[in-house]
């Protein structure tokens, strides 16, 4: 459920925009588990005063992103009032043959893989990321993924619910978290590692895999996606980051700690 | 989709009383159908000033009609803001051996039925309505029901709905319509039979089967509520109403001819 002045507010945002995106999200919690969409209901409430031209705005972004993902729009509600839009999707998929990946499956030993690169995805790319609903697929084809999830919160939030729902641990390594440009180019106090780790909204898939597995999906990739190898899974619970140096701190939910990366005065 | 002082206001209605009908107006969707609720995603936007009791109500009247119907929330989201209160539930369905009863069966010579009474909803039952999910699955199995509809624009509209999607139309019997206690004890400038026209959030079920079935049904009735007969198919479109001394009238979507059940000044 996307609400105005949350999520988004306009005119910083199209009205296309929102649509693509209420549905962008959903794909990408189907690929978060390897499944493959199918139909959605979308329900919307829609504020009068922004007129007809406005709410076809809205349909036109989800219904193209609905086609290109090959999503049918089963059913839902249209409704109008004085207050703002509001836009609920539910997305139906279908696990591939080899079943879903879940949250609950890494194993100790395991490699923590992510996709693409992470960070600053609020300078725009959650508005017109692609979800990596082939992706997914593909490297469950290519191999047996233990557990998966897509990172909307952020990595190291993510991956904390991994780690609670296998109950395990992760050791990841600073200098191979693959930082986007994005995250490169903000100008704030965080630092592109900083964003890179805490910042949400990047919808990559950040999965773990036997070594083995690992090392052939980085040598024969199935997908065009770059695949970045950023950790084990240990036993130990909690998230550590050890950083160029050697230096290993505790990362926190939150996503960071001072001192890694760009230092950061407290 | 309900919202906030569009489908119900506070503190007219109990938060309970939203949770629930919330997820009975779904559950009466798959009754139209003969079909079986299994499963619902429920996505509600809470107003944050209501605290978390209010939260806690919402969703203590859902899931006590979900149990009650056999349904497993099975997923959804749960957001806060400051706006109304917004609630979107998309409940998942199968069909029985029989297949789904949809809208565009009916047949020249079947025989109007609908069950329970009708009007006055608004005074209470809109908020305290039993789904009709095991008497259509109880009426689909003893009959071919041809068409079928929950009641929730009203009788006239509803029926509308049916006379469009089969390309035929239907004759009433005024005198045969099931007026509710509540339409008889509505003091205002509508005629009991009027609401029991036009009123909506009825919820009951409105169907047409073969005269044959429809005699068998109302001869040894599969199910505790009533069913009424309260006219036929016929050839050609739109629907009249036929009063106690056999003057017929075209009778309109918005439910009402002047001049029927208590005469209104025009």
């Amino acid at each position: 459920m996307l609400m105005e002045d949350v999520h988004f507010s306009f005119p910083a945002v199209a009205p296309r925009q929102v649509g693509r995106k209420a549905l962008a999200v959903n794909l990408s919690d189907i690929a978060a588990m390897a499944g493959r969409p199918l139909a959605a209901a979308v329900s919307v409430a829609l504020p009068r005063h922004r007129g007809m031209e406005f709410a076809q705005e809205i349909h036109a972004g989800l219904q193209q992103l609905a086609e290109e993902y090959g999503v049918v729009v089963a059913g839902g509600d249209t409704n109008s009032w004085n207050g703002p839009l509001v836009i609920s999707v539910t997305l139906l998929g279908e696990t591939s043959a080899k079943g879903a990946v879940l949250r609950s499956g890494a194993r100790v030993g395991d490699w923590v893989l992510v996709t693409g690169t992470l960070g600053g995805s609020l300078a725009g790319k959650h508005l017109a990321f692609h979800p990596r609903v082939e992706e997914a697929l593909a490297l469950h084809d290519a191999a047996n993924l233990h557990a998966m999830i897509d990172i909307s919160d952020g990595l190291s939030s993510d991956l904390g619910h991994i780690l609670d729902e296998s109950r395990v641990g992760a050791r990841l390594r600073a200098d191979s978290i693959p930082v986007s440009d994005a995250a490169l180019a903000a100008d704030d106090d965080k630092s592109p590692l900083e964003h890179a780790i805490s910042d949400g909204e990047d919808f990559e898939l950040l999965f773990t895999a036997s070594p083995e597995d690992g090392r052939r999906l980085l040598d024969r990739s199935p997908i065009d996606v770059p695949i970045s190898h950023i950790g084990e899974i240990v036993a130990q619970a909690g998230c550590t980051i050890e950083d160029a140096n050697g230096a290993c701190r505790t990362l926190p939910r939150s996503g960071w700690v001072h001192g890694i990366g760009a230092p950061v005065a407290e």
